[in-house]
This record gives C-alpha cells, sequence and structure tokens, in this order.
C-alpha cells in the first residue's frame, strides 16, 4: 500500500474520507443505489479478527453472517494468510489449459473427490474450478447441454430450479435463482429456465404434515415435467437447505422422493453445496446431511473460507465419461477461466481444510447449531410477531410475520426485517434481512462460543421488540387479542 | 498445508504422484480430455519467479506468456505477497451487499476511476467488482439491458460482438467470444449476440490500404445494423487490441470509424480491456492507446496480475444515473457477487499498482515490446511459414501459413502451432498456440529483459525450423518453389 493509500484508509480520522471515497466511486451490489449515492454506507469496515468486525470509527460488531455465510473458519486466521503468502512467494499463478498443470490444484482435486458425497451408483470423478459459485453453477449448464449434446438428445436443456433457490448472478445463475428482485430489469430468466415450488412451510403447506407437504411438492414438480416433457428438461438444482432465499429447510421425506421422480425422467441433480459444503449444517457436506447423491455438486464460499475467490463443479463418473466421448466430435473441451486451478486458490483451500479438520469445526457448527436453535427457540417461541423459526446446524432463521395463526406477510413497504436488522447493528450484532420476506438470518463462523450466541440472539429480540413497538406507536401493527 | 500434502506436492521425487492427481481428478479447461485421461499433464509446475516457471522435476522455462496475458509483474514478487498476507490478517473478507462497505475498494474504486479513459462526453464515474473477465462482461451484459429497460427501450438488446473477440466463457460471455471452440457442443451463442468482422488483415485485408480495410469492416458493421435495426441493438463489445483470438490490430483509422457508426446508432461501446490493460500495449489502457472512448470497461488479468482474482466493470456517467435512476422502479439493483469488492482483491490490486508506476512498467512495456518487434521481425521475416508479424507493445504473434504470397493456411490436422509450441517448450520457452489458426503468441511478464527476449525469439525460430523440417519429410508441406 502506498503511503497515500495509508492516509486515506488507515487511520480513525480518515473515515469520512473513505466513506466518501466510497460514496462516490463504488458502485454497490444489491443496494439501493440513490440513497448510497445521497448517505454513502452506513458501516465502512476495516478490521475482522474471530467472529468480530472493527469499522473505521472504531464499531465493535459480532458477525452472526460469517460475511455472506462464508468466513466459516473466522476472520484473520494466520494459517490462511500465511498460506496464501507463502504461495504466491512460490508460485503465484498457473493456469490449466492445453493440459497444463500445477501442483496445488491437482492435491485439492484429489482431496475433494475423496471427500466429496457419491452419486446414485457411482462416486465422484473429477473437480473443474472457477471463481464464485455464479460461475460455478453457469458452468454446471454448460455441463449439461453438452452431456446432452453429446448424448444426442438437443432438447433435453431446461434447468428446473426452484422459487426462491439462491445460484447466483451470471445472467444464466441469476435466471435459475428464483427471486424477482434478481430478474426484474434484467430480462431474466431466460426461456431455457423453470421454476418450481419452494419446500417453504410457512407459506406453502401451513398446517400440513411433512407426508403431505412432501406429496404436493412432488406433485408439483411432476406437473412442471409433464406440461414441459422430461424430454426437454436436463437437470434440477437445488440447494439441500437453501440459503438467501430463506435458509428453507426441506420436509421429511422430500428429498427421497424428488430424487425417484428425477431418476424416472432422466433429469440430472445438481447440488448446489455454496452455502450447505465445509460443515455449515454440522456435516461435511449438505448432502450427506439430507440424503442427496447427485450427479454434479457446487462447491465456493466454505471452500476457502471465502479468503480467496475458488468454486468447484465436481462431476460424477457418468457425466464425465459422457463428457470425454464428446471430444471425439468437439475436439478440445471449449470452456474455463484463466482462474480455473489457481495455484494460491488450491494452497488456500488446503490450509482451510487442515483447520476445518484439527479444530473438529464440522462438529463444532453441529454442536453451536444446536446451542443456536435452543436460544432462538427461548427468545421468539412466543414472539407475536414470529411466524417461524427455521434452521439446520449453524444456520438460522426467524420470519416475522403481521399475524401468527393464518399467517400473514406485514406490508414490504413497512420494512420490518431491515429495521430489525439496523437495530440490531445499533446493538453491535451484524445479521441479514433476507429477500421477499421479513426473515432475518444466522450463519455466524464456526469458532462462535455460546456466550457469542447468547449476545447475538439477545440483541436479536431486543431488535425486534424495539421495531415492534415503533410500528405499534405509529399504528403500522396491533398486538393480537390473545397476547398481553 | 498438512504434512501429507507437503508429501504429495512438495520434492521432485513425488513428481509422479501429482502428475497422477491431475491426471485422475482434475478436469481442465480447453483440452484434450480424453488424452488428458491417457497421458496426464505434460508440465506439473510447482515453482515461479520473475519470468520463470518451474516443474516438479526441475526444468525451467521463460514464461512468454506471463500466464495467460496476466502475470505482468512476474512472478513470487514480495510485494504482492506480503500485501494479500497483510490484508488477510487485517481483514479477509468483507461482502458490499446492501450499502455495507470496507476500506481498500473504496480507495481501489477512487484510484481507478482516476486513472480510467474517458467516455466520449463524460469522465468514468464508478467501479463495480467481480472476480473475472467472464464474469465482468456477463455483468455488462446486464447493465446493457438494464440501462435499456429504464430508457424504455426493451428491444434494444443485442449484443455485437467480433468474430476472434475472446470475452469469456459464462453462457452469455463465452457467446460474445467470436470462437467456433467455444460454441460448438453448447449451443451458443445465445440469440442476443451477433459477430460482425474481425479486423484481421492476413485472412480479411490482404494487400488493402488501411483505408481500404477500415472501409470494408465499417461496411459490415453497417449492413449488419441495418439488417437487425439499430433499435435492437445494445452495444458492441471490443479488445483494443485483440488477444486469444490471434493478437489482432486494427488498420488505422478504424476505432474512429467504428465509433463514429456506434453513435450514429446509439449503441453503447464497451472496451474489454481485460488483456491491454494496466500496461501491456505501452499505454495504461488500450483505449489510451488506440484512441477509444468507451462507455463502459472492462478490467480484470493485468489489475492484480493474477495473483488475485479480481474484475471491474468500470461505468460512465451517463450510463451510471440512467441505472441509479432505475432503482425508482426497480428497487435495490439486484446483482452482485459474494467477492464483489473484496477488501484482499483490493488491497492486492493497489500493490500491483503501486508496483507498476515505482518501476515505470508501462513504459517498459512499450520499451521491452519494440525490441520483440525488432527481434520477430529480424527472425521470421523471410522465413516461408510466415504469414504475419504482428503486435502491439508488448503483446506479439506469429503466424504460420503453407502459402505466403496469396495466404493460404496449414490444414489443421497438421497442427503446425501447437507442434511448435511443443518444440519451444523442449526448448525452455512456454508460448501458446492460439485457436483457429497457426498463431503462436508472445505476452510476457513487463520485467522481462532483452537477453530472455532474445532467448524467446531464438527458441521460437529454432522450433519453426524443426517443425517445418518435420513437415517437409513427411511430404506435408513443400518448399516454395522462390525459397532456397
Amino acid at each position: 500500500m502506498t503511503e497515500n493509500n495509508a492516509k486515506m484508509a488507515g487511520s480513525a480520522g480518515a473515515a469520512a474520507d473513505v466513506s466518501d471515497l466510497d460514496r462516490r466511486y463504488s458502485f454497490h451490489p444489491f443496494t439501493m443505489l440513490a440513497e448510497h449515492e445521497r448517505s454513502g454506507p452506513p458501516l465502512v469496515i476495516s478490521r475482522g479478527s474471530g467472529v468480530h468486525l472493527e469499522d473505521v470509527t472504531g464499531r465493535r460488531f459480532i458477525d452472526a453472517m460469517a460475511g455472506l455465510w462464508c468466513v466459516n473458519v473466522g476472520y484473520g486466521r494466520d494459517e490462511l494468510a500465511n498460506a496464501m503468502r507463502d504461495q504466491a512467494a512460490t508460485l503465484s499463478y498457473c493456469h490449466a489449459f492445453s493440459s497444463m498443470a500445477s501442483d496445488m490444484p491437482a492435491v485439492l482435486s484429489a482431496r475433494l473427490i475423496e471427500m466429496a458425497p457419491s452419486a446414485a451408483s457411482s462416486p465422484m470423478s473429477k473437480v473443474f474450478f472457477g471463481n464464485s459459485g455464479s460461475d460455478a453453477n453457469d458452468t454446471q449448464v454448460k455441463l449439461v447441454w453438452y452431456y446432452n449434446n453429446v448424448l444426442g438428445r438437443p432438447q433435453k436443456k431446461k434447468i428446473i430450479a426452484r422459487s426462491r433457490g439462491y445460484h447466483g448472478v451470471t445472467v444464466m445463475s441469476a435466471g435459475m435463482t428464483g427471486l424477482p428482485g434478481l430478474h426484474a430489469g434484467f430480462d431474466l430468466p431466460l426461456p431455457h429456465i423453470l421454476h418450481t415450488t419452494a419446500p417453504h412451510r410457512l407459506w406453502e403447506g401451513h398446517g400440513m404434515s411433512d407426508e403431505a407437504f412432501t406429496a404436493k411438492l412432488v406433485d408439483d414438480l411432476e406437473q412442471l415435467i409433464a406440461r414441459e416433457g422430461a424430454d426437454t428438461i436436463g437437470a434440477m438444482i437445488m440447494e439441500p437447505v437453501m440459503g438467501a432465499g430463506g435458509v428453507i429447510v426441506p420436509p421429511r421425506g422430500y428429498y427421497a422422493a424428488i430424487q425417484d421422480v428425477l431418476a424416472r425422467h432422466d433429469i440430472l441433480l445438481i447440488a448446489d453445496e455454496v452455502i450447505c459444503g465445509f460443515g455449515r449444517l454440522g456435516h461435511m457436506f449438505g448432502c450427506d446431511a439430507l440424503d442427496i447423491r447427485p450427479d454434479l455438486i457446487t462447491v465456493a464460499k466454505g471452500l476457502t473460507s471465502a479468503y480467496y475467490p475458488l468454486s468447484g463443479c465436481i462431476v460424477s463418473e457418468p457425466v464425465w465419461e459422457t463428457i470425454v466421448k464428446g471430444g471425439e466430435h468437439y475436439g478440445a473441451f471449449g470452456h474455463g477461466y484463466t482462474y480455473t486451478a489457481h495455484p494460491i486458490a488450491a494452497a488456500t483451500a488446503l490450509a482451510n481444510l487442515d483447520l476445518i479438520a484439527s479444530e473438529n469445526m464440522v462438529e463444532r457448527a453441529g454442536a453451536m447449531g444446536a446451542y443456536l436453535h435452543e436460544r432462538l427457540a427461548d427468545a421468539f417461541d412466543d414472539h407475536p410477531l414470529v411466524g417461524e423459526i427455521r434452521g439446520f446446524g449453524l444456520i438460522g432463521a426467524v420470519e416475522f410475520v403481521a399475524r401468527r395463526d393464518t399467517p400473514r406477510a406485514f406490508d414490504p413497504a413497512l420494512k420490518v426485517a431491515p429495521r430489525i436488522v439496523a437495530a440490531m447493528i445499533e446493538r453491535g450484532v451484524i445479521s441479514r434481512a433476507l429477500p421477499n420476506a421479513d426473515t432475518i438470518a444466522f450463519s455466524p463462523p464456526f469458532i462462535i462460543g455460546k456466550r457469542e450466541i447468547d449476545a447475538v440472539v439477545h440483541a436479536a429480540r431486543d431488535a425486534a421488540d424495539s421495531v415492534m413497538q415503533d410500528l405499534e406507536s405509529a399504528g403500522a401493527w396491533s398486538r393480537p387479542a390473545s397476547v398481553t
């Protein structure tokens, strides 16, 4: 960093300057741009350590979201910082085009195949690296299309995703994402993409048994397939537990039943493990936790705990063999990123996987997750605004509703969840309001302790109460008669 | 790294093991997969320093491609390795969703806007960060679509690219790439994409004056626009000097004429500076070198010299204002990557830009480029296989043909350029055979010296001679009568 950069970025006194640079020159993702241009960023973060973030004015926060569901081993781990430095000094870049290889990605590929969940009929075979979950899911679509071309089924190309599924933001992956905020203004989704019902009990299966709700979801999928024709559908993509769309855990029996449908129609299953993978659910993969046997797996975020951009498409043996066969007709496989198989990315991932193993972090995520769910239940079970508390392992959410018995959502204009999240920040905790609902999420680093979970849940309850009082005072919400 | 990883990756004795791991578990980009599965990688690189790479068996190479046109400051620079380590220890991750900010990306945005080329009528305004040139160009398409929706022109969405242009590999950006090897088997390009003629003198304008060739290219573009309707076309994307498609430098007058056409039809110009940006042409940007005034600029590769994945979409003021206005209708701008505005990426870029400035690397690239072109001319001007020697700044190419006077390409099955590149590797130099031609490329790190350039060019000439002799012996090529 130059002295000049240091002057601008380093000292608390220059906080206003950095904030102004951000306001003037940064194009923020998923942001109200006009408001940002007027007011600048509410927080400018400059330090992170363990589960804590600190802003340029010295305020300190527990990051209850691990960034965006990704900083699983916590901030500022020397093991990862040093692995990056050492690998940069040893081999700072190497491509993998035209059969060229470097050592670290080969070692990481082997390790991922060894640990990956199995497909229905075979183990996983190969790993294709990229930079982000978005590009990996975009690659998965290209793999499915190529696969079906090689098999002589050029019509079998549509992709089924689920409403509220989150699969990224490229033109293709934003289309698969089942959230209207990613489609409006962008002419998405492209016509290749179909959405089926989210396994979201609060809104799609209120009061149903697991069996009845699963039967309804399976029926919706069957009807979609019948309408479009199974011979036009190449794959279905699913997050084991849906993340950004609402932290949605399907009913018991759901994956077994869905997989039966897909197998019957020869539709490939892509498991999007971007959030679940590498321990988030208290199992190494979401597929392990929920008994999913995919043909293709997408990994990202937790693979490096977000220290370095890295994604992977893990491909099962039958898919691999078909793609290899495609070379007879199409020649060299015509896809790949400059940073596919980056040696620093691979070294960072290896150090991260070492840390997860040596500190038993998968078990720890399971144990801390159980504690989080206990505390959320204690704090919110009887709360008049709460429609559902849900989660699995170290991921959780609380959804707020205007009415509990027959669930009714708040008017989105009230911005209930964003206000709760803002009130949590005032109380020293960073959470996140999820889109198209009044849901706040919890997905802390695996190294979080019980006292920190207590502080997170306390801040959430306190913030919710404060927002409830404001709504009541403003006449925007009234306390049901049965609640005193 | 665990002991086990070290055992697998670290020692020359284990070279065969790593090579086998790669063969068994890695899915290589742009590779003949069946051949790779049989034979494994020809090279497994494990070290890099300056302009040199070293493989696991201890063989040493000059990397005449700077990886994939990206390791501009050279391998193993402590300044970058330490910047990454220090930033990882200070703040290893922060997202930029929902107006959240961190210090380093704000500082980098400001610096990029300060140095960026201007649009036709205004300076550049904001920077949107991603991970790769592919995702940045995918984002550019989304920006163009959004922009025209906000302006109430929902039909103005098609993107013109050029044959042989290289713009990445997502479903959208691979479509913009004008190379058949990226389309076959993948059902690309999508119908939103149109291709116009490459400004490739050898095949499209042989023997023409600059004026005549420019007039032909402009006429081709005008005809395409007239055929499709200007009101259906949102943008045209161009690399100032085309890279992977052949190192193609347009004729004099080309960009002025093309920009007139685009302005007349209200078509945005996206400058893809992924290869040219940050000094490759001996100017900070390709737009500076060739007098291009774009509405949107894509940067990647050289921004971090490939030490860390980072891309940017640089947006001009009128485009920015329109996108901001879109929020009134569409709400929060619904696009962004987990690693958009990653603090380690920004710190790495800042350290890289510092290094480029403090070592006068842009000037140096210009000077070394001039020397490279002199030496290539000396070595290849009279070579019976050479159809064209071309380049600009520190990027160059030699295209081999079966016949020089009235150019005729070799039968692709002869694999002339791949064989020359393989022969160069035997001689200790890594180059690259470009697709759909027999072109070998030169794009070394900016820190290369004259003696190393001599070695690169000598290896290339020697390799070409050796392949020519093999072709002659095999009866696959015969020396023209005029050449002794």
